[in-house]
């Protein structure tokens, strides 16, 4: 019996699902037993040129039409953005179609929402192209995974931002450079703000800790930095301190609750993230039974997106084939979002100071008085004024920045020219 | 509704299992909403202490009361080895209950069978922990990348064999060393031969390539090279030229069909296998839509495996409660396994030859007439003795081996000390 599929958005990934879905019908059938056929194709533009072919009257302007439609048996949704998508995925869940997106905005915003919806039409919402692209990083945490106590998932899940933050390392370039670059070779957008800004990987960071620890935590829950404020000096103070920079996403179990945070970070050399270049994705999931599990991968673009979708859209099929009620897989239990503030982290500041003795000793001051102990200093005059790095030991997040503070009120400290958190030691 | 779980062995996967699948209930119902209670474990031996409690009665010593017994809705088997398990594993699933193994013995010896008692059981047959140990990669392989045209697959599925090579290569000393003090630390058994001959890489290799290409390949259709001829010289040439050698299980689709096969490679040290240290396995999948997917984590040992075993029994216990039959996810379509002769390699060679003039025209002659190029030649003096380092460009293993024999036979060789294939570049 074929499954009827209905796509709603035919650009970059929709007209390559489709197209896939037209053209690998054979092997899929081959290799699962589900004849898997496009009924209808919703767009936006019904005049733009698509790069797939289908029968006459597949393609509509009207996405309801696939929940409307009866020869549509499933839904997926591909043209990101709150609205229309959320309307469409909220009707379809309740009419009874499971749907499959890539629709990460729309997840991290209205999760529970969505879960509720498929869980009273009995089918399934899968959306594994939501977070890191090809990688499959969703199905294994909340399946493999899910009698596993997660306690850390870590990881650079923005491509563009990753391939800029590479080009400035591997250029010594300035950060609007390696934008420009980035922008000329498709892998940022004319606005990048969603991306440099960490919007993109809060959202993505969202996901991971709601299914990481069954408790929902929101976009705006997220505490975000972006990537537009580190420059080629902050990329050269790291490798003269033996780091990277790299715009990570932490999800954690903490005393106080599930924290979730996206900044820039400064990784030592020797760590696996360090060695993650361009547009590739890498997550690590850690708990107390399974030690450290690391997924690595293309984390954007069309035919890695739509490697996910097919898969999510075949599980989908076969379940709906097999005719019974869905048991939800992802649950929200009780549980709290906590307080970055608590979080134990690691600075490492470039300071720009006077060159002039006691200089050092007002500074370490400052440190001692906000209860953060110093690990390494590193000074360099230049005249009547000196560069000093430091990196910081573990200490209370509040008692980090309180730190900073202080030494932004010191008559002695020019400028605070840069604050970078350090993981991966 | 809660699920009645049988497991048979109460080993080291085995009692980890028993004990988390009663320690961690709740986390699991909170998570997952379903209620799994041990109801039968099957022991070899009933005096044998525990690392669990369960009530009275439940322990038996009959491994076939699990399929006989109305109380087990799903069995576990995580006896290894063939017998009983092959015959409790196949009465479980045509008597209707899906099962869970973490058997890749029994997995690669016995594949198309199970799958098709699994199909007429209406059940699942799932064996996440047969591979890779707690890293999620049989999932992956058959749903997520059910709709992508896989090409290779490629790694280190062997923590034993990676944990000596790793050993080796950072105290430079033997193979038996590192035996014994991977046997101290628990890494080897007793009886080290199925690690250290490839048989149980091959077992996995076979697995994988049977689930990545949809076409079986059994065990002994896997080309299999241990790692017991590997000495310190190898590994001192190996750093020499930039790599590392690492024990590589590789399954690829080529013109002749599947080639599976498992021996040890020069892998270049940039290379992320390279980084792979002691007994973590890293299991490359590589597709045209997904590019290079990397997965990674701890290979083996209780905690880790009993992970993916929970993630697995959680998987069957909800489709078991959605109460319907369940399409099998794996199915074998045609399709050959080809010819390891035809598949092209890179070899790195050792040879003790004759430090006089006009040898190493004889030896370039010698890969000329099998129609291998060579990519680059050390030469190392040593009195009337001279040590060669070849590195060929890529040509059919049937020629390189042909160049081999040629080589052996020419009167100005004494020996070729080594011949190992290069990977990864």
């Amino acid at each position: 019996m074929a499954v009827g599929i209905g796509v709603a958005g035919a650009g970059t990934v929709g007209g390559t699902v489709v197209r896939r879905l037209v053209e690998e019908r054979e092997l899929v059938t081959a290799r699962t037993g589900l004849e898997l056929e496009v009924r209808r194709v919703a767009v936006r533009d019904l005049k733009r040129p698509r790069p797939f072919t289908v029968p006459r009257g597949v393609v509509t302007a009207h996405v309801m039409d696939l929940v409307d439609d009866e020869a549509v048996d499933l839904v997926v949704e591909l043209m990101g953005g709150l609205e229309p998508a959320g309307t469409l995925v909220l009707a379809a869940l309740r009419a009874g179609k499971p749907v499959v997106t890539a629709n990460k905005e729309l997840v991290a915003a209205r999760g529970p929402e969505l879960v509720r919806a498929a869980s009273e039409g009995g089918v399934s919402l899968l959306f594994e192209a939501a977070v890191g692209g090809g990688i499959p990083i969703i199905r294994p945490l909340t399946e493999t995974l899910a009698g596993e106590p997660i306690e850390r998932v870590l990881g650079i899940v923005n491509g563009t931002t990753n391939f800029i933050l590479t080009a400035m390392t591997e250029s010594g370039g300035s950060f609007a450079d390696a934008l420009a670059d980035a922008q000329r070779r498709g892998y940022a957008e004319a606005d990048p703000t969603a991306d440099v800004s960490g919007a993109d990987a809060a959202a993505k960071a969202a996901i991971l800790a709601s299914l990481a620890f069954g408790v929902w935590v929101a976009p705006d829950q997220v505490h975000r930095e972006g990537i537009d404020r580190i420059g080629s000096e902050d990329l050269a103070s790291a490798s003269r301190l033996g780091y990277t920079i790299k715009l990570l996403a932490v999800a954690e179990r903490t005393p106080g609750g599930v924290v979730a945070r996206v900044h820039p970070a400064m990784v030592p050399l020797a760590h696996p993230l360090a060695a993650i270049r361009g547009a590739t994705n890498a997550i690590f999931i850690e708990g107390p039974s399974v030690g450290e599990l690391l997924f690595a991968g293309p984390g954007a673009g069309g035919e890695p997106t739509t490697s996910a979708v097919l898969g999510d859209v075949i599980d989908a099929a076969r379940e709906l084939l097999a005719g019974a009620q869905v048991a939800p897989r992802i649950r929200f239990g009780p549980g709290s979002v906590g307080a970055f503030d608590a979080v134990p982290t690691r600075w490492c500041l470039r300071l720009d100071v006077e060159d002039s003795p006691g200089v050092l000793a007002q500074v370490a001051a400052a440190f001692g008085d906000a209860g953060v102990s110093l690990q390494s200093v590193w000074q360099d005059g230049r005249g009547d004024r000196a560069t000093l790095l430091l990196v910081t030991h573990t200490a209370a997040e509040s008692a980090q920045r309180a730190a900073v503070s202080a030494l932004e009120a010191l008559p002695v400290v020019a400028e605070v020219s840069s604050a970078i958190r350090v993981e991966g030691e």
